[in-house]
């Protein structure tokens, strides 16, 4: 059980909270999200209308880059994740890399225009997160990508690329230098 | 892979929310929760502004009975439970009760006044919900509760409960002969 936190990290918005998690006879309990309270620590006021889930049946499953045109507010449910972001958004900070491992007791806002990519540390992993827009095929031509592997991200992956478990979509992403920077749309 | 749909049960506002899980070389996905698809399917905008998560190591943890002065959107991510819910509002349906397994394709809306209740089926089941509340300590004073024991509401817990985890609080609820009607706030 620690405090509940909101930290900010290198990349601008990009924020790590750190969850007040009760361990008990039954199990444990957390308050994944709670408006009042985070924003009072500086979270946005990100209002999110939707909830997805993706479940990781191998240690090595390995999701992103994906920056989105909305904000996320990510976090671990079971399991164990390796994070990684990178700023995507036009200016100083483009190409800038945060990673930080993920248990139950930590999650992070992605504001828009931060790519996102987690690869599983464990079997059985659930991955949570809120987004305050609604995803649709069609959003999906404003997302930006980026290559898991780009030799400039230099992003070490616990569990190699070559033995990890990969969408075709994201095994075909560009590199950083051909990445246009994002300009995701205001609020 | 099941198309989104929302259903009424016995009890009044109660509905059971069939989800589109996406398997694919990785896991699977779903959308948990998507405000504009299930209001069109007649989910009410219930405006949630938590997510809470909770862990339960053990097949046979019982959490219950909790009518509380909000809405909840109740699902499971990992594993699967036995739900129970019983009408604790005024009028006729007092006392009702709907008895469901769950797993991760399907989730539940509690409407304010309906007492919740689960018993975990499997190990290590992470059972999540939004909330249209802040919680409190001061809060947990407007909650109804009824015991889950209760012999008129004759609940068939697949775990005996003799054999359950519960919390002390849980072991100490009243019978349903003993429960106040709850009037919950309107919005
Ligand atoms: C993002 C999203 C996807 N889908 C559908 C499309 C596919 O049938 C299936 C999986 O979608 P994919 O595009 O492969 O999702 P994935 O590669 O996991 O990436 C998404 O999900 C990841 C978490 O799993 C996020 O970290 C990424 O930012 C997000 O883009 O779910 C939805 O139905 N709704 C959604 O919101
Ligand atoms: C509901 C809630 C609880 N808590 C704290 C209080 C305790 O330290 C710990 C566990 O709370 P309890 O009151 O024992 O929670 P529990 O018996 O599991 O019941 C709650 O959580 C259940 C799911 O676990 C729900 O189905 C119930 O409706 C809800 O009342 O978490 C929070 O910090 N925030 C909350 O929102």
């Amino acid at each position: 059980m620690a405090e509940l936190s909101v930290t900010p990290t290198a990349i601008d918005g990009l924020l790590v909270v750190q969850l007040d998690v009760r361990a008990d006879n039954r199990g444990w309990f957390k308050e994944n999200w709670q408006r009042a309270k985070m924003v009072g620590l500086g979270l946005p006021d990100f209002a999110p209308v939707q909830n997805n889930v993706s479940f990781n049946t191998k240690a090595g499953a390995t999701r992103g880059i994906h920056a989105e045109p909305w904000d996320k507010l990510v976090s671990v449910l079971h399991g164990r994740i390796f994070g990684a972001w990178v700023d995507l958004r036009p200016g100083d900070g483009f190409g800038r890399v945060v990673t930080l491992e993920l248990g139950a007791d930590t999650a992070v806002f992605v504001p828009r225009g931060v790519g996102n990519a987690f690869q599983t540390l464990t079997d059985e992993t659930v991955y949570s997160y809120l987004v305050n827009d609604h995803w649709s095929l069609a959003a999906k031509d404003s997302y930006t990508f980026c290559n898991l592997a780009d030799e400039t991200l230099a992003i070490e992956w616990p569990i190699p690329l070559a033995q990890a478990e990969l969408s075709e979509a994201d095994k075909n992403h560009p590199p950083l230098s051909a990445v246009v920077p994002m300009s995701p749309p205001r609020r």
